[in-house]
């Protein structure tokens, strides 16, 4: 289905080429006054065509809110809001119409439904993510109430690896480079690669780190519901994502149980009971302890290559594809705005239901 | 909450040393001819005592069904069913009441419902997994009507791998050693890895790989519900999963896309649409794909650990623990067909639904 | 929340004075040829408007489909749509901010969210049954596909009844007259009733009669949604509704097994199994049986007065209300649409489930 | 499915003549002293023999808790529990296995599932009323903590009427008779109806009236899931339920406006807002308003006539059914406490999802 979340919960429409992206953000609870650029803000982030290094696409993105708000404050009731399509090139997908694009979902949608809208991906387009990040920041908002943030950023390209503790990353510097790198550096090493790339007609992916801080001990439902199984299918419900890990991650699982486990201490601050170390990327038996959640999204190379490619059309007939359109080398850039929308989304599902608890 | 899947359902109960673990499946399609035995052996893969490198607690785990079934064949009602629990030793854990065990839900149960069972983990002990492997176990038999198999093995414990194509696996190699690893030259030394590790007192984690075969074109939900992203909540659900992979994974997400990309050839001994490569691990764009799933989940190191460990009690004293109870050295060997049940819900919940998507 | 359904479901927003009324149908088969002229046509049968005997208020209630077909037919993704909100007078409220009107929702939304949009009701108005209009459209379209029709009547106003079998009712008769009752004569006296009420200030409730027809026995799940629980529900979700019956209903219930057991025969004409009567109303064991599916919904009289009424401010002081704003004297002609509305997705999201029942 | 409710939620199992009915209770919250022996004091007034106007199967439906409290505590973790089956009499039905019983479910599982379980009705036996009696019973407790208490009596039997007003019941008289009824007299009245009923064979239907008190204003989402909508899928899940009414039903929906708002007014004594009279029954725009919750709901006469009945068999040949079984003349008596389970579900679940309607 096309809803996420159990209390806060997202509903979205829209094709790539349709008239509009779009969704009903429900369960915002009332009493936030909302910010409504900085709603644009995120989605600006996201947008095609901000650098060199993604689609030229040319959306504004423009958010237009349709419910759930009175003089600026959420009222609890289901908020629907939409972004109109401008810049669809529907004509650049007539010859994809009956076959299939390798590694896309021409050929799954098609077994699924007998039927697909072909241009520009359709329903499978990244532009579905749209709806996502408006969602977030909403959530983002909410959260920011309850003293709990998000950020995530670029944390490899191929073979370049940003490797600092993801703690010591400033946020503010993320989107100080077109890459939302926060080492200046890495991130120069990396735009070169995605633009070398580019330029051969090929594509590239990498991994995405996220942080989610000030979380109180206590969220997240202790058995298939864990905090860290939400974050897993809302990572890997993003196009593209292949891999997801929390804390230690594949790496450290291969470690002795003496090496990764975190030992309770006292803040000597302020007393309150924390960890010496956070191997457990903040969740332990599903449910988060108070420390920062800390995972990696891995996400494939765009499959669109803008070169000769060898396919087959329905009939099983084989085809050379030529990909027009307008397509990203790397998702990455754009990725960034999304997978922080989806944990600010967790975050504030697992908070609000939380509640419940207890008599 | 403690249920699982949309259509075919799981909702569990029990805590370690508590009565008795079970739970109700619900969206058993019916008409189904159940075989109870195969139930029960994939309880007896999953039992305490099965080897010296799992924990010593001994229990039958023999499996009662409460209700759903009619001379031995499902009736489309929900199943009941249960496993007693004999043999508790709860005295070992008394003085664990009041403190906090490292890397355990101690402390996180606490947070959450200011009150917690500290018998054997309560909810949180992986005794609770029976419940998935009784649910999954009837999950396969209606796959199986359907042509549709699950297998999964220890690919890699500590720094010890199983590097073959999972593809090539001989599913009946997998149990004819007490790691589940098929290649028995591996297996050996994992084997003798995790012995020596439990005879430190110490504990080892590592990854499993599993496969669905014979699924069709079209499972999946395209938007969030990707056969991706609930194969990820099911297996980041498991206890101790700590990172998920479908296909390429994080490694080859680190790849260029003219590397990645799986094309599309027609089978010339059936005529059907396939790939010539499996990078996408049988999803894209969410849906399968009719390539088998491949797919790989991280589990830590248990946390408990014999020997003297530092940490703090529910008052912020320092206290020194020392772990009695009955614990197994790597969670890996008894894992395997805990992913397997959960890999089997998934498939089944998304057969079902999927009948919904044409008029 | 504000979803409605399992597998088609409706995910709605809109506040009667904000800028648009719409939501998102999510589980829409794909492959239906939709015409859009017959949803906007139901619009029309629930538009203000429409006749004498409703409130005035001037909406066009066009709808625009934002995504979710291609080329006419839907392709099985969600469908976004909205209907835009032009004759907004939200000054008539002014004077209603700070003050709760008896019978409506001004008390208990500001209870349960601490703020309420009191322009037009909000998110409380009747207007948001515009979704629900446009939503049971598609799902109409679908079960046409299976053969199976819905039609609701106004049955009875105050004390005019209209007393004849809901089978034998030409559903072509329904909208010859504003009332919405089959029956010109009745319906001529239901009219002068509501004219003369409308005159005087005061308003009046009553009944609507709904029938399914072409349905499949087996729709339905046994236990606790069964057919009758879920048509339950989606009509008493309906603004205004205060009850609810199946088949023989509370006048039924007083009566003897013997009178009321429906006896099966076998259809000389088709061979198949039917019941001789139809006290069940269609439903047995909360499952459909292939019998028409008959049920009765009460709507109060609507809780606005157009004459002096005593009520009280947030602070507790007493004031004198004069409603200004355009109401409808009785609720019944507009709320047929939407009893069909209704009816037409629990049908269909039954249909679509009732798929997972057999392995 | 079998589960029913958001966040307080059952997921129930069992047949009439299988090993045991049960069930999963989750979203409990923790903290909550219970007293099983109130618990099984509910059981007791749903258990079979419990006088001379219900069944005679002789059933002591003693309940084990198997998993969820610790020291006699709620945990917060589901509970599992069950009912065994002790007193059987399978070889009643054989004669059951291919006929269709008149207004049962027989007809209509097979038609749904191809495969029934025709031991005294299998899943559709009211026996699985017990699971949500047990239910209920945790429900209670949860919800005498905030002050709320429900209680539901037998309001009608055929054409005999209890007329007083529901608020002015003494609820400890409801179960001093074997009808339920609170007022002796009118009870001996249905008495002895439903024993000359009996004594003829034949059956009788009813109304049973419920109130739910001490509720805060503010519980129910306002679209669909409206408190009145969600009270009558419960209502209307439970077997033999016909028909449901809130407040004013059907009779005062066929007022006027000027008769049937119910003004605000503040309470002298505690300078609270509520209103002077309860035609909303509690309820308006679908959420509670502070006043009691007064709904009814109408119960058919049971369908097995201890009579000859006609009918046919599978194949559609005409049979004579003469029941043997132990059956109910009149399901009212037994279904009170079934009503309050479900009503104090409805309520557990409104109050703890209303904790996450404002920031």
């Amino acid at each position: 289905m096309n809803s996420f979340g159990q209390i806060f919960r997202l509903t979205s429409f829209g094709e790539s080429h349709g008239p509009a992206i779009g969704g009903v953000v429900d369960g915002m609870p009332a009493g936030v006054s909302v910010n409504i650029d900085e709603i644009q803000r995120q989605l600006n982030r996201r947008r095609p065509g901000q650098s060199s290094i993604v689609t030229s696409r040319d959306e504004k993105d423009r958010v237009t809110i349709l419910s759930g708000l009175m003089d600026g404050v959420t009222t609890g009731t289901s908020i629907g809001f939409m972004v109109e399509n401008y810049n669809q090139h529907s004509s650049d997908y007539d010859n994809m119409r009956d076959l299939f694009r390798p590694s896309h979902a021409d050929f799954t949608y098609t077994a699924k439904y007998g039927i697909r809208d072909h241009r520009g991906g359709g329903r499978s387009s990244a532009r579905e993510t749209i709806s996502r990040v408006v969602a977030g920041a909403f959530a983002r908002q909410a959260l920011s109430v309850h003293g709990i943030s998000v950020y995530a950023f670029t944390s490899r390209v191929a073979d370049i690896s940003f490797e600092a503790d993801p703690l010591s990353v400033d946020p503010a510097l993320i989107d100080t480079n077109d890459v939302r790198c926060p080492d200046p550096e890495v991130a120069d090493r990396m735009h070169a690669l995605i633009s070398r790339v580019k330029s051969e007609g090929d594509t590239v992916g990498g991994i995405i780190t996220g942080v989610i801080s000030g979380l109180p001990a206590g969220l997240g439902q202790p058995v298939f519901d864990k905090f860290s199984a939400s974050l897993a299918t809302a990572m890997m419900g993003i196009n593209a994502a292949k891999a997801f890990e929390i804390g230690m991650g594949m790496e450290g699982c291969c470690h002795r149980g003496s090496e990764m486990i975190d030992r309770f201490v006292v803040n000597p601050e302020d007393g309150r009971i924390t960890t010496s170390t956070n191997h457990s990327g903040g969740i332990q038996g599903g449910i988060t302890n108070g420390m920062p959640v800390i995972f990696r999204v891995g996400f494939k190379p765009v499959a669109t290559l803008l070169r000769d490619v060898a396919t087959i059309d329905r009939d099983g007939h084989p085809v050379t594809l030529r990909a027009r359109g307008r397509h990203d080398p790397c998702v990455l850039p754009r990725a960034v705005p999304v997978v922080e929308a989806m944990a600010a989304m967790v975050a504030l599902d697992a908070l609000l239901l939380n509640r419940t608890s207890r008599i």
